[in-house]
């Protein structure tokens, strides 16, 4: 009677391979076996033929005490938020978010009215994002709770993107802004921890409204594929920064078999996320560049399309696609060249 | 800061409402967006409009300490379960199951050994059932395995069976045997006493394989329905055996507006679990009627099949679909008529 068959095992600690080596490791040796699972394991969603288009399919599981605190995260914001990123990998394949499942495992500590409130939320981001809850599971646990979402969407088979297509002198292109989602994350610990101390003490939060919406009620950026579409632009390759941009370039790059050049003075920050960072004495870009949450769109598209999206105030050209053999080059305003590396957000290791 | 944003909150325990009816309570509400979404909620699966065919989607959440023990679930059967269970939904709609996702969360214990054991069993069950692994989500948690699949399947528009399409004269069908996953558990929570009590001795499971793989190693009937297709016959109305007979009955004769006759002589049970039944001083029938996870499926036929599936050993008649005034009659072997009740299990309340 043992967690393992064999009474001697090796244990090695998941840590050692951290999240994507863990499901690289888990998923290396699948073989598909039905035709219609054009793409399994390895992109923003993975893609099923359903005839005259493709089915795309995502899943996120979310858990307390890893993913998220409720001493400062409303359950009704929570709701929206494990909804909104899964929308958000559908979207990263060019895809109309359709349908979701919703399954929840909590504790008798959950009153029925806490559960309520989460479902307002989730409820709330379907009607946004005109999304239909069409089934799910409610479990008890033994501690704490535990959402998993699974979202389905719709492509037609010309528009998906991958994250594999992008080609040398593609430029690269980001919706809206970064770094302010793991910003807003830094206020609330800090916040939590003076409230810990002194629980009569305020919280600090004034001027902090956006970059706290950021981290705590954030939007998939559904406007922009239909931005993509109503410009008839569709990306060579496309994913969403749910770990940090670094992380997504190295992604798309290491799937497209190419290198890139990324600027740091082309970086969109918000204001409000350059004066956060100061007063905490952090780097702004490396918060743009590291720091995860952010649920844009990162992608890339052919030269020819620059008049097209140059002026638009929701995207942003932060670099261009450069041949393999160049690396993945991060340059900073002083013109240095550093190699771009993956500290995105891991809740493995 | 509080779990509640209304700070002098009413909390209603979960428990107070259990399972169907905190599903029933949080999805009432929901109005359907998309054309597509053919049914959401209140089914096997949801059914989404895929052009020429139907999709199926079914999702279940697996919890250490409700759902499983390790103390005796090898963790190969349990990932072979794990699937197992959600197939088992889509051949409820007589369809046929084609992808999964698989997402886990696992606390620190978990070396990374455990984790190949579980996925070594997931794969063996997509193997077997002819199902591609292509998504998932893997994170840690703060104590214990949490497992949550989503199975995705096809049937043609002409094919798939719902809860609702039970007809009065219909006869009413199960496949293979009931009871024996229940007996298995309370074998294998038996010897977990004793083992509990004094480790050094050895477990009595003699002449208990067959109950103990019905528990730790079921089967969904894929089987089933497609000696269905091959017989020609679509079943009016179909559900898979989970919570227990005497729950799935009574969601069928909900769902349809029929009542039912059921009779004790009729239940398959199998031989050892009979005894084993008798061993533990349980009642057999009971067992049958309400002690979930056979994973077989219920379904209701026109009269006119009967000749076809008289004497296939893999089905059983077990009554006929009456008018719903007429009620849910359980028929025990004195002609004693009594009023059926779920009392399946039910892992909120």
């Amino acid at each position: 009677m043992s967690l393992l068959e064999d009474k001697t095992p090796k244990r090695t600690p998941i840590s050692e391979l951290g999240e994507f080596g863990l499901i690289e490791h888990l998923t290396k040796n699948i073989s598909i076996q039905n035709a219609s699972t054009i793409k399994g394991v390895g992109d923003d969603c993975a893609v099923i033929d359903s005839g005259d288009s493709f089915s795309l399919v995502t899943t996120d599981m979310l858990v307390e005490g890893v993913h998220f605190d409720l001493t400062y995260t409303p359950l009704k914001h929570l709701g929206y938020k494990s909804v909104v990123v899964n929308l958000s990998d559908i979207y990263a394949m060019n895809g109309v978010a359709k349908q979701i499942t919703v399954s929840i495992a909590l504790s008798n500590r959950f009153p029925l009215e806490a559960v309520e409130e989460l479902y307002e939320g989730i409820h709330l981001a379907c009607k946004n994002y005109n999304v239909d809850l069409i089934g799910g599971d409610t479990t008890s646990s033994t501690s704490g709770l535990c959402i998993s979402i699974t979202a389905i969407g719709e492509a037609s088979k010309e528009d998906v993107a991958y994250r594999s297509g992008a080609k040398e002198h593609d430029l690269i292109v980001v919706s809206g802004d970064l770094g302010s989602a793991y910003l807003g994350l830094q206020i609330l610990n800090r916040e939590k921890q003076v409230f810990e101390a002194n629980p009569s003490m305020q919280p600090e939060l004034g001027n902090k409204d956006y970059i706290l919406q950021r981290q705590l009620k954030p939007e998939a950026r559904k406007d922009v594929v239909e931005l993509l579409k109503s410009k008839t632009i569709v990306p060579s390759s496309m994913i969403d920064v749910s770990d940090g941009l670094s992380s997504e370039i190295l992604h798309l790059c290491k799937n497209s078999n190419v290198g890139c050049a990324i600027y740091e003075d082309k970086l969109p920050i918000d204001f409000s996320a350059i004066s956060t960072a100061e007063e905490l004495n952090l780097n702004a870009a490396t918060c743009a560049l590291n720091g995860g949450e952010d649920y844009e769109l990162l992608f890339t598209i052919s030269q020819e399309h620059y008049e097209n999206i140059k002026n638009d105030p929701n995207l942003t050209v932060i670099g261009h696609i450069t041949d393999q053999s160049s690396g993945t080059v991060f340059v900073t305003k002083d013109d240095n060249h550093q190699p771009l590396t993956a500290q995105g957000w891991n809740s493995i290791s």
